[in-house]
């Protein structure tokens, strides 16, 4: 993050500046931190609108990681601007010039302004500050910086948007100015520059938030960390578990399998890790409705787990559909394998000299035929799932829409994966042979979270208890009527009463 | 739907407020239906702008149905706020405090505010309200609503935005809010009030289009219904006619095939439907052409049919895709079905049995080395069309891009898939014995429509025709300048003026 | 291009209208182009806000090619409205009646609007035309409508805006209309009117920029030309350098091999493709890791090359991913081929004559085990990258993440890459029957730019490098703090000064 700052708050200004003028509006921005550049003075854009700041970015040669630079179509914004021409003047007399002035110092600088405070008394500083860690100092950034200028009303904002967003211009998404500030309306001044700018401004509410607003640049996927781990988890236990089954059983019968490790093994937990995570997506919705059944009232706030679980469908939904793909790969890759090969020519070697020529096992091929055709259907849903995920899609749809691909399909690709589940089973789980340690086969383990949801939905399905749920979701509360009970009112209307609000 | 409500109409209001606020903007909103949780009493939020929704949402626990909530990054706006500490007063009071009403009231229940209608009498009253089924009532909620209270001004809105767009925060796409209202200052300050919660207000003129915008809600994907049937249709009637080729025809010859039915009959279908939804995509830009040529003017309107068809281009183009994933799928699992293994060693073993060593047949490895890599490149071209045909790329795409890769480059795959279609058939459509029940071989019927396309294609790029069909695209049309010559005009120049329109 | 652009013309004012009349906006919007339908007269939408757009574009069949149709939820926008009636005056008239107007006329008739000079006086020209090829006049279109007509000023603007964009309202991305203009003041009005619209104005400044305007709708994916003609060009020398050895080789030897080339040569030919440019990827990172480290500072621009490099990293990224999924299914497609079946039972029928039952080689079994997994993880990083480098999840993700996404796992990516390269090769490199025509095995020619970029990225990662190379990229500058000794200033603080503006 650090070293993107300093074009972060040039451009900013630049742009700022830039559509500023294009809006016919009067407010100056200096850019403080230029000043550091050249010692004592500071640096004033110059009011050429077509001044952009692609080229402040290719002087400074930042340049984003990786393959991908944000956004679409970015050529738009970044091609052809005559370079602006920077006018430099001393700090002092730049300040004098302008009543937002964008602090793009570092906390341990601050200082370096004070001497400029009786120039800056009663300006307004936008603090655009970011850590280098989470909750690094005990006061946010911008309270320090309002306790060194006591003078000056702090805002804090633009910290959240990328220098790369401030080049190509504001696109779809993260296209939101967080501001807060104790003064309304040196916040209604900010959010109109921010606005100004093609961002839009939210409010955050007075100072205290500020530590929130500087927090969230340094987050790292923090939705996923439990997705992610939950997964590993799963993987490293199944993985062991068909480790012992498929490689060290054998072992100890005195065959070498070791080869199976690095596709076959995996390839058996993957879908494991893939079923159960489904299913757990699923489980919550369970057991809110369970709750709100037992406490017949929606308006019972839901655990704290249950809660964040909740918040994490989206994620365990979308490393299952991850999961599932790469065992399609793996599955699909079997047949590629030497092993494979040497397999079928020893047996047909062995085959020939036995002079047998009927091989064909009418059950195996019916199973494997049904279960890969099951397997493929439940992947094709998944991955419309996975897609309609996509942000843009998302926000396409009507809530219907949503709610049927991701709750309807979702939960028909659950029954279609367990049938999938099922017919690879087919009769092992009663032959005895397969109880290798007395460990069941690995596929049994994985039935039991799934049944458990499809055995749930289908109880909620029955009349009388969807009714209810339906009720409680439409508002209805158990034993509410009782509370008060209008004069015209039965115990039916007022429950229908109730349920209006919904 | 329904369930959702609650949270929609107050997460509203408080973020109404909250924006409101923000902006120093005094319109108070209340919510009416807070009253019926407290009977006699209606709540209204203080002024915290920090006060979120989240919190609301949490304590009526409603949550988004399967693993996908809505849009990208909601940690923004979902953390660490404070409770909104919700002021209680009697509804007649809260009523008086205010001028804009947010009536989030069941239809049936719109009575329960009759007795208000004198406080409410000279307020807006916003018609919040969602239908559970298309069309339900003759005349609209709003309407009816009006009907009630003669001496307010209702306005319908804010019913298409969803609980979680507005607890996230308007994010990309669907932000439109859809407003109708006889009264236009009434209008004016609605749109203000959505504008100031991030959102894009649409106006949908007078009262009338009430009902229309009570409905969208309740849509489920109606641009997709006719092409899946589409889809549906081609599957069913290309399933049967395999089946019959590759089941039915040899049980008759009294071999048991029906191990093919789960996965070879429907390998052999996917293709069929992939292809010709492929070229239905294009074939109704051929007639519109086609039309145009005839008529010699693009003025004239097309059929509604034709006009549909070409509405829903898109649907049918990715659903095209899907089957020729899904085929792609199935074509890799091929080699992994134990009757490809055991069909592998018999074959084996006979050969072993005759001493015969050379099984090679140097035509059908070409074939099949030929068709599949042509499958794959053509498989290629129409994901990246796929990919293109995201909402979020599409948009950052211009005009002329997307018609390349819309237009130029899934033509091309189309020309590719034909000649995938044609190495596959190879000469087989010559071999009687590939008549069964004198059915021609599948992919013959599917080269029709496909054919036709491209032919038609192949006349229009003739420079004659070209040329007039680029001219009636300019707005030429044929015979126009007999109905008016100006004074200086030559049929060239008017032509030439007609088409400068364009 | 052009025969859109009537309806985009006419759907524009439509909408135009529509917004600014539910803002209660006045200012009546011409649509000069319709006069030359009509002859003499013009048309003037009446003020029925619910006037769409859809009928004019039916009216006038225009469609968009392909299976795409724009943006994803446009049933809002286009269903069940009325036509709007439009009442059609005397241009003149028409003329008199409004402010802005929209010449929707091409340049070589812009001399038709003469007549209406002195009617036009005062007026707002807003000039929406496009050219059919980029800079196809000396001076743009918008200065030349502006010398035709002194006494009118003249804004360019909503030229990029395609008619489907504008019928379907406007949706994320792409909603960025360019205006510029000499007048500030006209500039303001037009954009107050896309701002109506929903569109985010962007100003471009005075009348010079204009002809970068026009060119913009002209462009087709400029940015991805130089990295497909880099793949294509590393295809065909790999393709070649494969048939060498693959075919021409073995045909020199007295085998025909020829049916290798349509799968088999290109399979081998397309990961190396897949692999360099991956590492080309991280490349330009690293040399301006070097030119910092070199000049120790930031501040100093990269040559155009390397700037040029860095900007299409994105694209190069993307191109490899396509590259890497189409090796993986013509991977996968090998075991389905006729000649990979024939080859199987050669063997087995060779090993049944020989009555050979062994044929395991553990070594082969493990080598291509390994390789296979290997790769299947590859590929499955690069999907997340290149998932995440849709605009639409890009934007979702903070700095910080989207910096971990595409650097950090990136280079996971090509570590795992060029495991399984060397896995695949196993120790082939050593084994002098590979060295063809003395031409080494494929896969060596790789790995020289991949392990490259590794060994520059373990050298940077080295404390004493990363530690200066940090302190760069926060600012910091070699021998900087010699310029100006602040009175109170150590070497060390100014150097943490300058490090402050970053």
């Amino acid at each position: 993050m650090a070293y993107l700052e300093p074009g972060q708050k040039k451009t900013q200004s630049v742009q700022a500046k830039q559509k500023l003028y294009s809006h016919g509006n009067v407010i100056t921005v200096v850019i403080v931190c230029l000043w550091f550049f050249t010692g004592e003075t500071a640096c004033v854009f110059p009011w050429f609108p077509f001044c952009s700041s692609s080229d402040v970015r290719r002087r400074h040669g930042q340049t984003p990681p990786g393959p991908s630079q944000r956004g679409g179509g970015p050529q738009h914004r970044s091609h052809g601007r005559p370079h602006c021409r920077a006018e430099v003047t001393f700090q002092a007399e730049a300040v004098k010039k302008t009543d937002v002035i964008f602090v793009a110092v570092f906390r341990e600088h601050y200082s370096t302004l004070c001497d400029l405070a009786d120039v800056l008394a009663g300006k307004i500083l936008v603090d655009v500050s970011n850590n280098t860690e989470i909750n690094h100092h005990k006061e946010s950034n911008a309270e320090y910086l309002a306790s060194l200028f006591p003078a000056c009303t702090v805002v804090k904002g633009f910290n959240v948007i990328s220098a790369w967003t401030l080049q190509s211009g504001a696109r779809d998404g993260n296209k939101q100015v967080l501001i807060c500030s104790n003064n309304q309306e040196a916040k209604r001044i900010v959010a109109e520059i921010a606005q100004v700018m093609g961002f839009t401004p939210v409010d955050m509410g007075c100072m205290s938030s500020a530590c929130e607003i500087e927090n969230i640049p340094l987050r790292l996927l923090p939705a996923w960390k439990i997705p992610i781990f939950l997964a590993l988890g799963l993987f490293l236990f199944f993985f062991t578990y068909n480790l012992v089954r498929q490689v060290i059983h054998p072992y100890i019968r005195g065959q070498k399998k070791f080869y199976k490790i690095p596709i076959e093994v995996v390839n058996t937990t993957l879908p494991c890790v893939a079923y159960i995570m489904l299913s757990l997506v699923y489980l919550p919705g369970v057991l809110a409705a369970c709750s709100q059944l037992y406490y017949g009232t929606k308006y019972r706030r839901f655990p704290d787990w249950l809660d964040q679980w909740l918040r994490h469908r989206k994620q365990i939904g979308l490393l299952s559909f991850f999961c599932a793909a790469l065992h399609a790969v793996y599955s699909l890759c079997l047949p590629m394998r030497r092993s494979h090969r040497y397999q079928l020519i020893e047996t047909a070697v062995k085959q020939a000299m036995e002079k047998k020529t009927d091989v064909w096992v009418e059950e195996e091929v019916w199973r494997m035929e049904i279960y890969i055709s099951v397997g493929i259907i439940a992947l094709g849903l998944l991955s419309l799932l996975a897609i309609t995920s996509l942000p843009s899609i998302a926000n396409s749809l009507n809530w219907r829409e949503f709610s049927f691909v991701q709750s309807t399909l979702g939960f028909i690709a659950l029954l279609i994966s367990t049938l999938h589940t099922l017919t690879y089973g087919w009769s092992r789980a009663f032959d005895e042979n397969q109880y290798k340690f007395y460990l069941p086969p690995t596929y049994t383990l994985t039935l039991l979270v799934p049944c458990t949801v499809i055995l749930a939905r289908v109880i909620f399905s029955l009349p009388c208890i969807q009714q209810r749920l339906l009720r409680i979701r439409r508002g209805w509360e158990k034993g509410r009527y009782v509370k008060f009970v209008l004069p015209s009112a039965t115990g039916e209307y007022s429950s229908g009463e109730t349920s209006s609000n919904v």
